[in-house]
């Protein structure tokens, strides 16, 4: 079995998402992350979409909805992208529609994978378990910036490499791999040291969201797994 | 003055190739080494295509083509894609047509460009020096394989900014230049041994070439600059 990681949504055609293999789409800073936090908190569903139009149609019709552009919650939105806001008193039971800068992007770009499932920091054992488990060739969708590569997805892609080659046997080979491998490994010790390098760890300290990069940067705080599934288009807890 | 890195032609839309800034195109396994090194015995352009039937249609009409396609030369063709082949007793004084499996799709890519380079590590302090007296922002075009990243494009990228960060005062501060700037750190003390972790570097040396490996990654050989002219379509030497 292999894992790759594809960095950008833009360059996921020239990746293998095929039908041997589970793609897992990260958005580390912050939908991924915030999804997991609302599943956990008892919300039935996420619906991600990529448009806001999109979005301001499910609020129309009654749906509680996140929408983030640049950092900032929407207006019309009853939250943004932090995971703290998705409390159980708030989505306990619902629905939530979200739609975020990157990654409702990344997910709309994967959704006819065979296998799509939600990583982030705070479920990455959980994640791999699922993947050892399916014994499946695996690929790391990261949501990046603006179909631009960044740090913090990558980071992921390389945690996650890391275990599924240490404990699952997996070759991490391609250049991508053995690039994000290698940025784990200098990461690992004080991940949000190493991550204070990247475009947006600025832009969130810029918008006092530090709790949020700390929750979002800890390790296995959850022991769900979210998956896509393509026919309802929401994503569930298995 | 800042450097950035754009690690696939794919995703060169979502970066600043504008009117302010210098495109340095890389592909170091081995478009724009050859192309250095064409230059260098006395060629007098490169005219690069990205298809093989434009080639096709330049050898009807008399011209010494290049053609390569997964490290193999084309059978019309009268080169390959190794830097040996381009003999000053073949090709000087005569302009010489390359297609290449991806770096003269980069080079396409980015042909609007206000200002687009020629970069190797055969020439990368001229390359530097161009950059740091022109005092423009630079984006460095990597040819990726097939439009994925790879590794040797990146690590050019690394050295270049290197060079600019420590000579010339430019900024490597977006995430892709942090880790091409991390990369190149950990490799120049033994530049074959890191990139020999590489995917194309397995494909070189199944194919016999190790000699064109050690030749694409030596520093400085060279002390030319091949420019674009985006209205004749042809690179020369400055």
């Amino acid at each position: 079995m292999k894992i790759d990681i594809c960095f950008s949504p833009t360059l996921y055609p020239y990746y293998e998402g095929d039908s041997d293999t589970i793609v897992v789409v990260t958005d580390i800073f912050r939908a991924t992350t915030t999804m997991c936090a609302a599943l956990k908190n008892g919300a039935s569903s996420i619906i991600p979409v990529e448009s806001l139009e999109e979005a301001q149609e499910y609020k129309k019709k009654g749906y509680l909805v996140g929408g983030e552009r640049n950092v900032k919650r929407c207006d019309f939105a009853d939250f943004g992208n932090s995971p703290f806001e998705y409390t159980a008193d708030k989505v306990e039971g619902k629905d939530v529609v979200l739609s975020t800068t990157n990654g409702t992007r990344a997910i709309e770009t994967a959704s006819g994978a065979y296998s799509l499932i939600i990583g982030a920091f705070s479920n990455i054992d959980v994640v791999a378990d699922y993947c050892i488990a399916n014994n499946k060739n695996v690929l790391v969708l990261c949501s990046g910036w603006e179909n631009r590569f960044n740090f913090e997805d990558t980071l992921f892609g390389g945690a996650l490499a890391s275990i599924l080659s240490t404990r699952g046997g997996y070759e991490a080979k391609s250049d991508s791999a053995v690039v994000a491998l290698s940025m784990w490994n200098s990461a690992k010790s004080d991940v949000q040291g190493y991550v204070s390098q990247s475009e947006h760890y600025g832009r969130l300290i810029a918008n006092n969201l530090l709790e949020d990069i700390v929750y979002c940067l800890t390790l296995n705080t959850l022991d769900l797994l979210p998956i896509y599934n393509k026919e309802t288009k929401k994503i569930k807890i298995k």
